[in-house]
């Protein structure tokens, strides 16, 4: 047992925690200003392709992709430092370094199970952050952590796939440069309940394809992030090596899927909390009422000491958890997958909260991040899956030892 | 002892449910419809005009301004359930029968200090909901919870006072209707610490009165509230007789104002709660996971109960709140103010949290207002003074017992 | 509405806050010292009769009774203000004005449902506080909250009826006063599940009783109750008359004595709450660390500012209960005991917890009563059906609403 | 970065639940059974001979102490999981080991500070557990907390020093086998505030030395860990060879002493957490209400899958804290100690208060031994420091970053 990150991660937090002052905190304001005039509110802002190329010439590219370094990728327990500190800005710092989700699930879901056309069709821009992609699988009809609910249909039809049903939450599919959508539906409905999915390829250009509008998020409509469409695939036929893997593998996929997916969300969440407990402090030591800074009241102090017992809690479990997928495989590390999804949004919702109080009224405005921050992280909350569903299969576990 | 509203506030109940039933409550779609259509983002949607029309008909006008019949005003423990049946429909109610912040507390400064000249410019369009107006105390640049931070000032100068200074969170300014804000500034700096501050009405198109900006609050911008405006005061010259009160009263005014600010807000909250749980429980029934209803989860179930036991318990308090200030007068009733306008907030918060988690991802969307009354409600924790300083001055009367 | 105590309420307080301040604060200190004494650790020590008969000649006596003036009985409204205030000497309030757990509910019960030689026999002697009693429902064996899953067995058999079983935490049951049991068992395991269960007057010392130990609640044997005892019901032989209303009336009649025990206990509950408030703000007032009282620590004001919010929400919630019951019965108020039986142990415990904190390592020792307070506050959680029951039930009543 | 335990804690830890299973958890009911019939309350029961003299032939001896492999004494790293397990039976597990306080500090201080002859007299027999000990520094008057407030004077006369003042809270005092007291004291109370105090042991059975009665914990009066006594001393003169270190460096003593006890501490609470868990589980496995196993229950499953997340985020940080302790030295885990010593407490209160929950009436009873845990780590919050004063200290370690 040892605490300590390896030399190559040493190295690798030091150069990227020096790309994050020189480039990344000083786009912070660019990236405002740029949106706040871009001509397409979904686009990407030039500051963003910027940090990526200076991201890519300082090798911090594609990091995300565990087992497979050809790309960039590193080991999950290298990565989860880098992805922590990419989220002390999160609409900056994991766009700049090609380590943005969806795109980084899709990736993964490509790298996996995608045949060699598939690779080089879509994976390969992906890589190249020359495309951006979403995931289509949250329905707006039905609780779709239950995935026997899906309702959409993937039918086949000769040499083709037809794609019926109605998405939302689509992250990043407003985006211009989403090229492709990877589709959750039923191919058969009448299968084994985990057998019934399958997962389809669908360009977003494919005719039958209706971007609807964008779904808000506590006001927020994350344009940075190709904003959370509402999408409706009405009779789009896509060609049958579109299927990624076999028919009745979706659900499989879908759960590879989502393991590194919900690691990542809560490394950057750390990142999150770590900034957002350093704006406090600031704030705090410079803000003055009744005679004395708001650092001087003991319940701000509180505040603060809890903030970091919380965050050293997470981190170490997080850390863990990339441990394990490392040497036992996601599968292996899926009891601590649901723990860090459980505990990592509501330590760092917590210290949010505090955060703002701390800030007053400028801490729920869009001059300081705290607020928008705080809706994200409420929202992991519910995403892949609600805490409840987790806490369920975590107990189920737990009993098992004794049944 | 007697825990049964009186003969005339069940009259007033039944006739307010059946308007919330037979208007209001259709009209909650008809003014998103409307405010994605008005030509200026902050200004009042239509529908509201006809349901004021309507609610004035019914006689249910100026409810809030307790100690004034002659207007329509009721004592407050018969507008307390009344405010939080418009509570259930926070865009519409309040502002349907007249009652909506921030006219209500500006009401009921210019009926307690206003000059009859000042209540016949500036009352009498109120009452009659024919002009708005706002309230600049909010400062950017300092703790505002401290009045002695206040950095506005307001210099006597001849026939004039003078203003300048910077003021964020001023609620209803970019309203177009809105001709009048009552500014709080200093006007000696030497004074002792609550005789520093003056209150002087300034209308919006005095020159040097600069809106800048809308403040957002999460990603709202609370259009239908006439935003939150960042507003500079440069030089701005008003009449002498524009001064509220007199010179040094600014403080005093405050307080008063702040009183049925803080307990009107929380009557509403808790009909956001009961809407929020009704909601939550209709939700519930009809969801579908893992083959049965979601109602059918204990810990679904468990949320449910908490709720209806929170809501009971602040209801109470606000109500004892109420009558205390109907029977020995606002200031009479200063704790129990603060421990609502402590209780209330968090208690609604917590359910609202239930409620977005039971409505997975629609939750924290635009279809159902979950969200957007989450920020709401989260603001009330840190507006008109932070929970931390309500907190601390409880424990001051407290201790005071024994010292 | 109306929040203020009757005439006769506040007289009544009037009296019985003399009272304690003459009589029973300063028997505790004599309480600790005879008790230390006692040849039977389990019987009444002296002081308690000498504080009776002063509460007796004051007209404090049997208040708890409501619905019976003629003994003494107060309507519950008026009678709540009062427990509470008996409620800050929970070891001596409560015994001195014969309005003590488990006496109170078996006198409920015989009034309501004793045959006139019952009433002759049993019920005379506790109104005159000349002898003790016990209630016997709880099992070890079975989860007692489910009455259908009660072992213990009532058979008739001739003129007599016949006890067998194991009951456990039955309070009262070793104090050598007490005379008689109050037993729950089944009659009939086939009825109808609410039909099944009966109640039988069991005299102490009827041959086949035997009290095996008394049990402990964190440590306490709560010998100035009686104790907590563990029952062995084997063979017993009762006259038939001794049963309690009918057969298959048990579970009825056990409701009918819960709702008036649940409520009594909060109102206790809230004013232990009251006097650890004090004893808190007594300490903080006086004790020194790093230079200042600790009251002037921001986390010791909060503690007690929180305190101070819990305990005003919880007792207009046990008021209101109270108004219920007196208005439209224990029935109609079934939700409101379920919602008080939840919020007050716990709010009580919090306030406790922070209390003990205060006190250093004071507070969980036997010089203050405060961690013997929280072990019987914390005991409410789990006693007459836990918190999860009341919860699932609560929230049944307000999913019917909608279903 | 590694998460497992290296090879040697893998055997030691498998060597350790093998004699768990063998003799400590058969052992517990013996020791109840014993510990009834013993003549001295507060005497050691045999079988914790028995379960020493196996464990010390099997090498399970002296683990604690770090640095020290020549008593047997392990790293940190390697003794946390170690005592983790000994806490699943914490009245015999340590004990079993030699490894139970506050034997464990004294020994840590005569081996750190002691002289060759204070280690021959004291330090040999204690690692040999032949006598027992204790230690002498809280105090019933002050804020013991806060070291300046310490009352008790140690002062030199020629060759002798003269011990006068009172102590409580001394653990073990009561049990006829301790020898020896490290007693807590002022020798120059005008010295700077860090200087003031020096440690002297005190033979028990010193003239002057009066234990005078056990304190309790809730009702608790821990005569298995000797008690936790009241000592008065009065003009008692101990030869000047028996100071420890020298005069001024009694709050080194304390501050090096507290360090390794406050770790080993929550590495017991730990492994308490551990076994409440599992006697959850079968608890809720085995119960039946209202027709189906508590384990059925949403709720209760929860809190089972709450209990895993805390308990892994824990035992993590407490395991990095062990790690740095052994590689920076316990100064410079000083924040991770204080992190821990917040953390765990609090976390495994939570789930003992489920636990008993769980357990129904049984949960607070002797039967089980929940409430005596919970009563032992709610103490744990304020022994040695409570959280506020370790939380006023994390965070203004925090704001100095920014300072």
């Amino acid at each position: 047992m040892d605490f300590a990150y390896d030399k190559e991660t040493e190295e690798l937090r030091e150069k990227l925690l020096g790309f994050m002052d020189e480039y990344v905190y000083p786009a912070e304001a660019v990236l405002e200003q740029q949106r706040a005039e871009l001509p397409d509110p979904w686009a990407t802002a030039p500051i963003v392709f910027e940090l990526q190329a200076k991201a890519r010439e300082l090798g911090l590219w594609n990091l995300f992709l565990a087992g497979h370094p050809e790309h960039g990728g590193l080991p999950n327990l290298q990565y989860a430092p880098l992805a922590e500190i990419t989220g002390r800005s999160p609409r900056l710092g994991p766009i700049a370094l090609n380590c943005a989700a969806p795109d980084t699930g899709n990736m993964e879901v490509l790298t996996m199970f995608g045949t060699p056309e598939q690779k080089k069709r879509w994976l390969d821009p992906l890589l190249d952050a020359s495309i951006r992609s979403a995931f289509a699988m949250t329905e707006p009809a039905v609780a779709s952590s239950d995935a026997t609910n899906i309702g959409t249909t993937i039918t086949r039809d000769g040499d083709s796939y037809v794609v019926d049903g109605r998405k939302w939450f689509i992250t990043g599919a407003l985006n211009p440069a989403c090229e492709i959508l990877i589709v959750m539906g039923k191919t058969d409905p009448d299968a084994e309940r985990h057998r019934q999915q399958s997962m389809v390829l669908v360009p977003r250009d494919t005719p039958g394809v209706r971007v609807e509008r964008g779904m808000t998020v506590y006001g927020y409509d994350d344009g940075d992030h190709g904003g959370h469409a509402e999408v409706v695939f009405d009779n789009v036929r896509v060609p049958a090596e579109n299927l990624i893997g076999g028919e009745g593998e979706g659900f499989a996929i879908a759960q590879a899927r989502l393991g590194p997916g919900r690691i990542h969300h809560c490394m950057r969440a750390i990142g999150m909390a770590e900034r957002a407990l350093e704006l406090t402090c600031r704030r705090v030591l410079d803000r003055v009422a009744f005679g004395r800074p708001l650092a001087d009241q003991g319940v701000v102090r509180e505040w603060i000491a809890e903030a970091r017992v919380r965050i050293e809690q997470v981190r170490l479990l997080v850390l863990k958890t990339a441990y394990l997928m490392d040497t036992v495989g996601n599968k292996g590390a899926h009891t601590e997958i649901q723990a860090i999804k459980i505990a990592t949004p509501r330590a760092v919702e917590w210290i949010l909260d505090k955060a703002i109080q701390a800030h007053g009224a400028a801490g729920v405005s869009q001059d300081v991040p705290l607020a928008a921050w705080s809706a994200a992280v409420r929202t992991l909350r519910l995403a892949d899956g609600p805490d409840e569903v987790h806490l369920r299969s975590l107990a189920r576990a737990e009993l098992r030892k004794y049944a």
